[in-house]
């Protein structure tokens, strides 16, 4: 199937003009007077002209795209930041193409490389999982690059980012189990969100010191997607409740809304019944967290705010303005998987 | 923050030889000596060259990448479809990027024109919603392109396709309920997807009618979103239920999965027991029909192979071999949703 672009020459030859008054005509240059512009505009529009905007970005170094990767475009939690993004980059005229990382870090390193072979102006990494020797070929790359939720707990990078608070929004969740009388509150985590997980992690366990409880070692568990099959968060929890049900826990905090709903369709399973016999809080605010039943207790992450401070601080990078970094604070949503001792 | 790119000149000048010797070393020319040609990519690669995918691809006329256009990055049905394409065309080399229509012609229209100006070498479209006018505009930009489910009723543009029987998978949800000694079912569709929802609707008209039951009015409604808010299948679903409600259905076979769990909401909020008061039965079998409680009994769609073989149908495309469409079959999942009247 060959391609029957129509060229700067075809236009030419149509209006029997020169090639560089049409190729001027186009980029509005005033050294053609505003009628034959104009008219050679129209002539363009009407034979479906489409401007290469590869050769125009060889020219301007600038190609007007954002490239965002995300980990997943199965999780519901990606679509709102892609959405927050989307909305501030339109206005400021960008195009946004998305790539995939399957939260694998090689996979992650060859999508930022193809978008870096694009020339995109800027990258958004969402859960970026870039460490190590990956950072050192990323810097070579020299492409403005925002962070959101950055799973790297390397920092000699000297990148932008945005960020909630997990050390904060897994306070409030294990504030929230010992306010309705629990003392013995589990934690499930996710090995592969390695930053979050150990912020969340320290979270949950500098609630429970101040609330006068020392958490034991059986009531925490952080289980690890195997390598090589693909990564389902609600079948990990799903897997790992049996064990942690072996200590005497009432509560249980997970590390996201996904394993949560893993821990629910467990219970169903196992004939226990949440919140009478435990209650569970998640993390995230995913839409299908309000779904299940009982509709999960969790900690709200301001997903599209994210998205578009990601996107801000982008421009404030390409527009040479002041930038800073964003810290966002979660909040709780209680809904019906928690009730009281 | 200015690109440091390592040029063909840089290397020229570190390796004392002339551009157009490491021009034709990293082309792997044969006029270079293997030892040459070698000891420069090499330094290339010290040196953290990245070849300029742009500057080669108005070479080649090819880039290698494939724009994926789908409708939402938050409804986990396209997560499948976008990995079976990846599986596909990543083993061919290619780079896949993405970028989201959000269920509105004119936004797909955007995206395609934004890859288009990229120039990818295919495009594959899911869930289109282009139509009339715009045909006239896409068929112009003669990029390779491949639809899967699409949702344009106009069948003038020569494109391929990959797609779901939409009429038979209805057909065999309204069996499923009619087996189960169901006589008055209705059915509750989308108008934002207008071809997919009439050969659904055609489907349910047809199993009633082969089963001597003859559909009434009132036991059909297609709904449409607000053009004004964001498209949440869900929430239609659950303000859909009520007026539904006053008909005597005993079941209700819904457009898909998210329009089913809206009403299953709905079901909770009402006091309404699912399936003992009212089966239901979804569409696509997405990973949430299965975390709701009762597990939704839905038609499943091949989402993956959807995918792979729409990929597969670029490739054939662009290699020049002959390309065929794909009808593919569903199934019916039964789970915990439907029960015997």
């Amino acid at each position: 199937m060959p391609r029957q672009e129509v060229s700067i020459s075809d236009i030419a030859r149509a209006a029997g003009v020169s090639h560089s008054t049409v190729s001027r005509a186009l980029r509005d240059s005033s050294l053609i007077s505003p009628q034959v512009r104009a008219q050679i505009q129209q002539l363009a529009r009407e034979m479906g002209y489409t401007p290469n905007a590869i050769a125009r970005s060889l020219q301007t170094q600038r190609t007007k795209t954002i490239g965002v990767v995300v980990t997943s475009i199965a999780d519901p939690f990606y679509g709102d930041i892609v959405k927050g993004v989307e909305a501030v980059t339109r206005a400021a005229g960008f195009s946004v193409f998305l790539g995939v990382s399957h939260n694998d870090p090689f996979q992650e390193m060859q999508v930022i490389e193809s978008f870096h072979q694009r020339r995109v102006d800027g990258l958004i990494i969402a859960s970026s999982r870039i460490t190590g020797s990956f950072h050192s070929r990323s810097d070579r790359l020299h492409i403005p690059t925002v962070l959101v939720n950055n799973q790297t707990e390397a920092q000699e990078a000297p990148l932008h980012w945005v960020a909630i608070d997990d050390k904060r929004g897994a306070m409030l969740a294990v504030e929230h189990l010992v306010q309705l009388g629990h003392r013995s509150i589990g934690y499930l985590g996710l090995g592969n969100r390695p930053r979050s997980n150990r912020l969340r992690l320290e979270g949950y366990r500098q609630a429970l010191v101040q609330a006068g409880i020392t958490p034991r070692p059986e009531w925490i568990r952080v289980v690890a997607h195997d390598q090589e099959s693909e990564p389902d968060d609600a079948g990990l929890g799903r897997q790992a409740l049996p064990e942690l049900l072996d200590s005497d826990i009432t509560a249980l905090f997970c590390y996201n809304d996904m394993v949560a709903i893993g821990v629910l369709l467990a219970c169903r399973d196992l004939g226990i019944a949440v919140p009478q016999q435990l209650s569970l809080v998640g993390f995230d605010d995913v839409i299908t967290a309000s779904y299940v039943s009982p509709a999960l207790t969790t900690v709200h992450q301001p997903k599209l705010q994210l998205g578009q401070l990601a996107a801000q601080t982008m421009l404030d990078i390409l527009q040479n303005r002041p930038v800073e970094n964003h810290l966002l604070f979660p909040s709780l949503i209680v809904r019906s998987s928690t009730a009281s001792l």
